[in-house]
């Protein structure tokens, strides 16, 4: 089928899937739900001959083995796909709230309503588990969803669409549409030009895969590239909770966006500060890269070069550098940060709430290490990925990020022209309690 | 100055305005409007240097004399400004509102905080009226603001421009460059390229125009293109509240975005409806243009070609079609609609009910004017434009589209470690009472 007409079918199906009642989507899911769970025969034969595939790249060389682990699947991990679809069929349905109701005179009546965006362009590597999960994040929040996935995957891939899109017709055969898969690159190309009929795009993978997508569309575009984040350790600190804290955000995970890249120390916390955090890095193994000044503390620490301070090593290394005033670290972060997740460590409050408000991130911390920055962590259930993006939605997503809003006006034969020239009427322009 | 010093110091300047309390903010606003007032003869002479000089295109046939009008300036006029800026004063500030607040567990609490944008380019035609006014909406969010005015009204940008960063720097000389001019076409070409310094475009101007600024810039851009809107009129009707409805909306200013191109009609009340309608639009001089269902009933009607649907005619133009069904309407609408503003006119709550959740536009009415969708009817004080767009902000967008949110994350020295694997500690995510 061509991408044109994928795109014009999702865009029917969405202006249907976007008005079903909620009960009727959560059947749908739980659909999906026991389907995985009947079906994971198929499900696991299907993923045998990607990993054969795969097997055979990796024996070559030509693919690292981690992938290989990502992408099988075991009875284990499909029921917890089923068990990730029912989570989702529990959320509350974020369309159809009401964000404002206002009077805007006697009879004529505002009120600002969730809807969902359209459709959704979701495009990701390697693991077959996203196709549920995003396929079930898009239809709960009414958006028909084209997903592209890893081309390792594509057998997993194809057969979790298909049980997806059964699962669907079971409830409503119309909305079918609302879940499709496309499969090569040239699909993604042509999908990427087609912004007149993709309202967003949601990609997930490696920062260039997403500074690819981010270049290559019209649409806007839901993530980030880069995840480049900072502790600031400042002057007022409690050593031994400043060194977990630091220890917990590059090391319990490095590999992540939220992990952090670079310590920056106060001056006069660094002579006490620096001896302490070294031997609990050099513990785990944690390259550190540190300017002059740290250096002259702790001799261990290699010299940093201009680069470290841009550098995401999503890796075991980090830089240090050692600041002279809590300004000069707050330029450090608006200047190298990626606007991602910063944290101060300081037993000042003064200089908490001055960190958190002059520094321009999508989630700002204080006493709190920065792989907290997630939407599972920050309670909302599910997440659709995380956003450095100034616009829409910022921070950890979640179905929140999958909708807008719309204005229904309803009146009583209401004109603009009893509201204008000498004779206007004045508007009320009185709130309006919530109804259910 | 170059466009990139320009675009630089716009973004070192939003850092700070961004963090300013909202009484300097206001402060700074009042003394926008006394400037505006006290120096008002030497701003009408800057403006008749741009009379002067439209003029003698005007007269050369350069230029169309309806842009003159709106160019030249009056006491009157600059006093209405100085009131627009002091209003924004009095608007509630949008900056620090707490969006959420939730308790992840014992002593670690999330609020969701609103943030300005940062960097805002603003684009616009002729009225130099917009100046103040897009500063100070900007200015109020807490965003540092780029200008390029239209280039008939030069020296009267120049001087308001200098006007109102003379008054900023009474506040606070260092906030001076939030709000800054550029002046040529070549500046705005720089401009749309600059995305990694602006958070923002919104346009203001012909649909070509605002076309052009979304192909051209990678950076999204709040406004609408087009504004083709509907007017509905189904079987079960009060067909004299239809007839006002209809002629309110396209009569009342036929000029603007959202009045309605086209009138959809029932077949079954076609018969009743379009002789009266028909009557009423003559009496305007509105040409009207029908399919042959139309044509058989009104005669007068001329015959519409298939461009007729999809035009916005902008003027006392209107094209009429009778469809079988609520659903037809819905699809044309649809088809053909700009996603701006659409209305049905009906008795019949079921069918509206229809109406409303099944049209994908920012703002759909029942028994009201599509004249009606406009930031200061819908009670938001000031409009910084009407958006189509289906991410961040849609429909009248008041102050409210100017700014993102923040997430505040503050603890104890908490450490992701504690909250996973098999001996996790569970998140309370506990919702939090609202602060002051």
């Amino acid at each position: 089928m061509q991408v044109l007409d994928i795109a014009q079918r999702a865009k029917a199906a969405a202006l249907r899937v976007g008005t079903l009642p909620t009960e009727v989507k959560n059947r749908a899911l739980l659909a999906v739900a026991d389907a995985l769970v009947h079906d994971r025969e198929k499900l696991l034969e299907a993923n045998r001959e990607d990993v054969i595939r795969t097997s055979e790249l990796v024996e070559r060389g030509d693919m690292a083995r981690p992938l290989l682990d990502r992408l099988k699947l075991s009875d284990d991990k499909i029921l917890a796909m089923a068990e990730g679809v029912r989570s989702v069929a529990e959320l509350p349905d974020p369309v159809g709230r009401v964000l404002s109701a206002l009077e805007l005179d006697d009879g004529l009546e505002m009120t600002q309503v969730t809807t969902p965006l359209g459709v959704i362009g979701a495009i990701f590597e390697s693991r077959p588990d996203a196709v549920p999960q995003i396929a079930s994040l898009c239809w709960k929040s009414g958006n028909a969803v084209i997903m592209k996935g890893g081309s390792e995957a594509q057998a997993s891939n194809r057969y979790l669409g298909q049980l997806i899109r059964a699962a669907i017709a079971t409830v409503d055969e119309r909305c079918m549409d609302a879940v499709q898969l496309v499969e090569t690159r040239e699909d993604v190309s042509a999908l990427l030009a087609l912004d007149e009929y993709i309202d967003l795009f949601v990609p997930r993978g490696s920062n260039a895969f997403v500074r690819y997508i981010q270049e290559h569309t019209r649409a806007p575009v839901l993530g980030h590239a880069d995840g480049l984040c900072h502790a600031y350790v400042d002057a007022n600190v409690d050593l031994a909770q400043a060194v977990a804290v630091c220890y917990d955000a590059k090391v319990q995970y490095p590999a992540v966006c939220n992990a952090i890249e670079t310590v920056l120390v106060h001056r006069d916390t660094a002579e006490a500060f620096l001896p302490l955090l070294a031997s609990a890095y050099r513990q785990a193994g944690v390259d550190m890269r540190g300017c002059e000044a740290a250096r002259a503390i702790v001799p261990e620490i290699n010299a940093a070069v201009a680069a470290d301070w841009e550098t995401e090593y999503l890796d075991l290394i980090v830089s240090i550098k050692v600041v002279d005033s809590l300004e000069e670290a707050i330029a450090h972060v608006n200047r190298y940060g990626s606007s991602h997740t910063e944290t101060i460590l300081t037993q000042d409050t003064e200089a908490a709430t001055q960190f958190l408000n002059q520094v321009d991130a999508a989630t700002v911390m204080h006493n709190a290490s920065t792989r907290f920055a997630d939407g599972f962590r920050f309670g909302k259930g599910a997440e659709v990925g995380i956003s450095t993006n100034k616009t829409h939605a910022r921070g950890p997503v979640g179905l929140d990020g999958l909708v807008i809003y719309k204005y229904c006006l309803v009146g009583q034969g209401h004109l603009v022209a009893d509201y204008v020239g000498p004779q206007a009427k004045p508007f009320t322009h009185r709130p309006l309690p919530e109804r259910g």
